[in-house]
């Protein structure tokens, strides 16, 4: 085994149809490498019969030979990653409001990120003031005489120039067609608010405040293109009362927005986050 | 002023269009009578521009003297009411779930249920027991050959035979018609569970579970006719996660339901609930 | 293998040193018996190298059979309990306050409390008319003229006459000396008011206002000697302001201190809490 | 009344003894001077007798004027603070983590803070990069060689430099002696970790996994020198579980403490905080 193939740390992620002796299977292929179980998780979705499992594995080994192995004793439907601990590439795509964008460039800057961000992409010239005090490509891409595709194709494009894992929609209040999205599977992580009951159209924030609601909320999911909403990564809240104006709640609202954003991505770049169906399994 | 009409201490509960002056005049009211305020909060709507206040007032008065006093310097379109504090009488309808109605009875049962729960209607006899361990009338009105107006129509009937302040829906799961509520304007009290996002349709749970949600509530409102949903009281959220089958669920929206009902009931009870267009003011 | 000995579900519990196969090794020995695993979760404390592992085992197996199996696989310092699911017996020890008791007692008609309650043991009488309402035992044991351990000699003499797994003190006011707590380990439940800061002495709800604690909670706990308080099994608060008085405070206290004392006992009841050293590990 | 003395909108807070009448003597006054009130709120600490007002006005008016008036009609011991509605001027100081640094300075940037960050005083130079993304003068006052008493001086000697309201110390992790503190009364602002129970003393994170907490929280509070935690502004928590190492447990408390003194600060810079005693009225 060549020096340059071996790996001595791995995130071994496994979904498949549930059988007997998974478990045993899967951690048979460990022991019998004489490897380290750093931290292992399994979940059984009984409703869909599903087996997923999460490994931590150290120790001298290469990481195709073990996924050959595993292969052989899972069922054959079986997706098997193995990932190196280290620091993903992620596009974070924006408009005009600066808390999300802010949050994570001040963790990405004291180094808490686990990721580094090789551009900001925005619809609006806004926030540009803001990325370029960080040093980070700020590429405006103005919507101006453009019809949704071509605007998307120019995104794209651009996109096209990066390599990265993941794009995160810090507030970028455009949406995405299923062709743009279609692109890029699993890929783009977004935050909304959420309120009780939820709110259609335009300023959710004053139907929210006309409604009178107690509680406002975010959450961070997955983009999904036959889905309004797709796999909900993570959701917080907080109380309002009758003294929140709406731009009161706007303001409230953002901090829990950037919170919840900023947990979602730290499950995502520590691949802890399986998705099936349209619902997320977190480890 | 005869001895029996005096009180010594009230609630007093102001809405109206908003003016200048509004407090400085209710406030003249209560200082030329030498009357202590207790407790005192008011709110300008400055969307809608309507004023509300609630104050506490204790001292030697005449409710009547003091209202007509109120009336002649508050807008014309005012709503005073001027409630003395003694305990309320509220009937309980509910259907097959124990939570919610139990932690009323055990409040009741302590003292610390600031109303007297007349008794308890249902369309089922499974709760019979439990209410039957705390010596309150229990009345099964069965839904059987009977159509819905026919079924409201006994119902009604049966609390004809009754005085109560509120109606308080304890996981009552049938659907009010508009004709009966419209009886109870403003008197009855519902809680259901909530979700972001929200659920419609048929065990809404097993739908929340589908879609992965991390978050489930309940939220306790007035019940109105015209609309799916009435001003908002209370509410509150507890986390859930993947390993949570829609039964836990159900279970720790259960724990969340009964506590925002309890919250809701003691502000109604101690009259800090204002209504207005769809929402609440809550002092 | 005798009829009578056959069990076909078992919560199996371990915790051992940490070492390298144990995964694999417990794993196997359910495989070579063709066992179905329904749930299983795993931790491993890095900072005590201590293994920790709880699985749900479904099949026909010899509940001694696999235990003695385990036994030659695990380090020899391992801890096995293996437990078929059935309902636990408990007793419960109250003071004056009904909140918790009532909770219980709820949950308990309502088929919901997977445990029988055995019996209610006091040191005074106040809550024996809401337990009579249940039909179950209230035992009332006083403290006049009694030394600490006098009294307490008593209780234990009183318990002495029940079988039971748990003492849940539903807000026990008395403190318990270690000699009691000796004779009950990792039996005993206790549920206490938690506040930032903490206070300590004689009414933490007046101290608490004093101090215009923006926060109040609750910690439900195992019950240890050496320790002013347990490990720590589940705790949650809820906000309160300036304008609680203490009595305020207390109230909106004990709707937190019954539903963490309920999700606590819910764990333990379902065999979901390791204890070690000073803290719980909880799956 | 020349034109430059005239005031259009301000804060009129009041506190004083409690008397009967208050309200309305204050009503009086802005109503005399056909003054609007835009919101207004007032307490009475029953325990305590004192009563406490905080209301908007608008229209025009001279501040001296309407002071002394106020004064006229208030008992002797109130204070009366009527403050324009202006952004303040606040020094930040901070030591090495980022956290709370960077999400004012977000805020600022974004112009969501309602305060001029006059200058970031540091006893390191860890934070002086970041600062300086925001064109903020950074200060570094180190403390090599240096009692107590001499590097506080000189701290004390840079802030004589500036004009300001308010001292943030958001995550400053050095003691400041009474001293200090004297010399900027309800000036000085904090945040700092809370746990059920408390933790005293080195890495109080550490403590909190050993002890297996199953909340952690954050308090942002005046500084006081005659006590340990001065006056409570603001205080929220989060849920951790066993699995949180405890440099997870402060990756966790870092969200809710940038939180939370950003809640507190806004409270403070919109002049809605009272301090009386070791407590806050929050309007």
């Amino acid at each position: 085994m060549p020096q340059d193939n071996i790996a001595h740390k791995a995130r071994v992620l496994i979904d498949c149809q549930d059988a007997k002796g998974l478990v045993y299977q899967v951690s048979k292929v460990f022991y019998d490498r004489g490897l380290n179980i750093d931290n292992n998780r399994e979940f059984v979705d009984k409703e869909k019969n599903k087996f997923f499992m999460r490994t931590v594995i150290s120790g001298d080994f290469s990481i195709d030979e073990i996924k050959e192995a595993l292969q052989q004793v899972l069922p054959s439907d079986a997706t098997i990653r193995i990932i190196e601990p280290k620091s993903k590439k992620i596009i974070l795509m924006a408009t005009k409001e600066s808390h999300c964008l802010g949050d994570i460039l001040i963790r990405w800057a004291s180094n808490e990120l686990e990721a580094n961000i090789e551009a900001v992409i925005s619809n609006h010239n806004d926030l540009k003031d803001l990325t370029d005090r960080f040093g980070i490509p700020f590429i405006h891409i103005g919507t101006e005489n453009l019809s949704r595709s071509e605007h998307e194709e120019k995104v794209i494009n651009t996109l096209d120039t990066f390599e990265f894992d993941y794009i995160v929609l810090a507030k970028y209040m455009r949406i995405l067609s299923s062709d743009f999205v279609d692109c890029y599977p699993r890929q783009i992580i977004n935050i909304h608010h959420s309120f009780l009951p939820a709110f259609i159209g335009a300023n959710p924030y004053k139907q929210a405040h006309t409604r009178g609601v107690k509680i406002i909320g975010a959450t961070a999911h997955y983009v999904t293109s036959d889905l309004d909403e797709g796999p909900i990564i993570s959701q917080d809240v907080i109380s309002v009362n009758h003294r929140f104006e709406w731009r009161d709640m706007q303001k409230a609202g953002r901090d829990v927005e950037k919170i919840v954003l900023a947990r979602a991505l730290s499950l995502v770049l520590n691949d802890r986050v399986f998705v099936h169906g349209n619902k997320t399994v977190i480890f």
